[in-house]
């Protein structure tokens, strides 16, 4: 009569430690977020597939989670968060305003073949500025990445930023007129695949000369300067595309920024949708697990719900993979502070007005729930990493004392008062 | 060739206020909840219906959202966060420990009919102690409600509480054998429809006399003393139920609380679920909204999914109740602090390094992101409600200055330095 608790197949739990990390991690990016005035928006989980999946890619076809309602509705569990905010904004220009600044940081379900590692069920964290298209709103959601990044601790990244229309002016210089998405997608691999499996996988599409061409716009040279000046030599001029990206460029100067940001012509992001600059950001200590922040200029976000033009900057960060970045590099912080132990079941309500003075001191304060060995107790303690036990038994009730231990390095203050337990953890948190 | 841009009957967007003021809400509630080390866990939004349902409920059954996936497993969308924590407990046992505390907070669905002004996508908050049973639980549990509310402004509450066994046990010195579903129905509904209305329904399902004895029995008396009085004469004697809610109303008045917490033996909480203490909270200023928090304790949470029993005591916050009754007492807060309006295009590096240093000093700050008619930018600031302007022109940014503007109060603080528009801003803040 027991009923197996499987979950399905590319889905997972969180157990607490790691949810507490995710939960931290999305809060220190929002605040990151809501500092530059961006704003958090919420859609619907399901929607009608008809407005999801729009003109409709094969690929996202396959994947989607789609089904008949109860109602009879056609309708499907959102795989992205793009897709519902064009709807959302073509839905509510009326009371809306523009630029429009948002963010939205929640789950979306592609049923992705799970041997790859994918999960079913994973998170995207978005950011948009619509309504404008000034070098100031790329610029601004460069800076955003740099400054959220470092908001989470993270300092070693470059942010590698091309242009999708100065690619496409050289494209028409060299001549090559059809195939375009394919070279964007090979061109796009050059960091993972190298120059001769570019040069050949390109060769192939178009010939070997465009494709020798083609690998000498995309590669980088010794400098910023160095590297915009072969662009535009090989486009044969400084063209509105060009002007843009130099714009974006002084203001990382002037911001001091230089070191974290390079020019590279490579960086495509493959999607039709990105029509100006075009980034992704690599962890310099490790840079294996690819982009870990991307996105672009695209210049209209809603078409396929309004009339109305929407032209827009934006990013992704990949939080599954900063999740996995950060847990090998800090260690998991204890979930609370201090554990009252429960010594006498007859002194419950002084181990709950103890625990009550402790938080109002900043200090996250757990009691033991019931009697029970010291030993349970303890092992309790150390499973959950408390720094500091607090003990009252009948001498520390009666006269108004605690005992606390520091459970890390087993030193023990004996009656002294609550005030000096709170002292003493604070300057232990310290060091 | 355009999509309408629809979303389905039941479900909503979030336009930037509301879901900023939800997001801060709970954010509150989980540093409070942390604060008493309870820890988020995460569940799939999708499981397989077979463990969702589980004996299944014709009630749930209907309304939840049910398909089958490409891989052809049967699966549904959560309908609550009750049942998933339970098969997440029977699948985690050897990773966990007890006492387990644990809260989480996101969207469930169920596809209930609209008319009556619910959402078939809405939010639950819960929070549980598994693995004990003890008043020191219990009492915790209650405390954390008060905290929280108090946490995020709500001070005026009123939390009743009764206890299931004691209520069993009156029914059973009544004679009261079957029907005992109907009758906690009936009797949940005391303060809603009055006692004669009580009276009339527990006859037809009982007796008059019986029903006559059930009413005085669930009748609060002048004091939590007298009502218990009450309940005990009424069962004949003081059993382990009784025990355990004195000893519970002992916490509450040792901590001081016992203004804000009343025994109310008409409390059930209908769900056969619960075996010991229930509770509601009330809003004083606001009863009608009905209960924003409710629980109480059972006595094994997950026996659909593992011989293990887990005794546990838990709550649940009514989040979009609470939200609603917050949004009629709290004025809505700008989303930022100060807007830099854009005079000038060749300074639109002065206004992002203006701003990263307000932002540094902890002021949310956005540039204005191009340039356009002054009006136009002051119409955008107005909307997004900025109490800041910061105005760098030409002699401004040769001086290394700027103009501040309170727009709210309309002052002017022409040619300071950066840092006295952060100290103006901040005491302007304090205000």
């Amino acid at each position: 009569m027991i009923i197996e608790p499987k979950i399905l197949k590319g889905f997972r739990d969180a157990l607490p430690d790691s949810e507490r990390r995710r939960r931290d991690l999305i809060y220190t990016l929002e605040m990151q977020f809501r500092s530059f005035g961006f704003e958090p928006i919420d859609t619907p989980v399901l929607e009608y597939t008809e407005v999801l999946l729009g003109k409709g890619s094969g690929e996202t076809d396959k994947q989607i989670y789609r089904f008949t309602d109860n109602g009879g509705r056609d309708v499907a569990m959102r795989f992205d968060l793009t897709v519902p905010f064009a709807r959302y904004m073509a839905g509510h220009l009326n009371e809306l305003y523009e630029p429009f600044k948002r963010y939205h940081i929640d789950k979306v379900w592609r049923g992705e073949n799970t041997q790859k590692g994918r999960y079913r069920e994973f998170y995207q964290c978005d950011f948009d500025i619509v309504g404008v298209d000034s070098s100031s709103a790329d610029f601004e959601i460069l800076l955003m990445i740099h400054e959220s990044l470092q908001a989470i601790g993270i300092d070693r990244i470059t942010i590698s930023v091309s242009h999708r229309g100065m690619f496409n002016a050289f494209l028409e210089t060299v001549g090559v007129t059809c195939q375009k998405d394919e070279i964007l997608r090979i061109v796009d691999k050059l960091s993972k695949i190298g120059q001769e499996q570019v040069i050949e996988q390109l060769s192939a599409v178009t010939n070997t000369e465009k494709a020798r061409k083609i690998l000498s716009f995309i590669t980088k040279k010794e400098s910023n300067e160095a590297t915009y000046q072969n662009m535009i030599d090989l486009i044969g001029s400084e063209g509105e595309a060009a002007l843009r990206l130099k714009e974006v460029f002084a203001l990382i100067q002037s911001l001091g920024l230089s070191e974290r940001f390079v020019i590279d012509p490579s960086i495509t992001r493959g999607l039709d949708y990105y029509t100006g600059i075009v980034y992704e950001t690599i962890l310099e200590d490790d840079p294996s697990i690819g982009s870990i922040c991307s996105g672009g200029r695209y210049n209209d976000l809603a078409s396929l719900y309004t009339k109305r033009s929407l032209p827009g900057v934006g990013a992704s960060i990949g939080l599954d993979r900063l999740l996995s970045a950060l847990e090998e590099r800090q260690e998991t912080v204890p979930s609370a502070d201090v554990l009252i132990f429960c010594l006498d079941e007859s002194l419950i309500h002084r181990y709950h007005s103890c625990a009550r003075e402790l938080r109002a001191a900043g200090l996250k304060t757990e009691v033991y729930p019931m009697k029970k060995k010291l030993n349970a107790q303890f092992k309790y303690a150390e499973r959950k990493g408390f720094p500091y036990g607090v003990f009252i038994g009948e001498t520390e009730a009666e006269h108004g004392e605690v005992t606390l231990k520091d459970l890390d390095r087993r030193q023990e203050y004996q009656h002294i008062t609550t005030q000096e337990a709170i002292e003493l953890i604070r300057s232990g948190k310290e060091r």
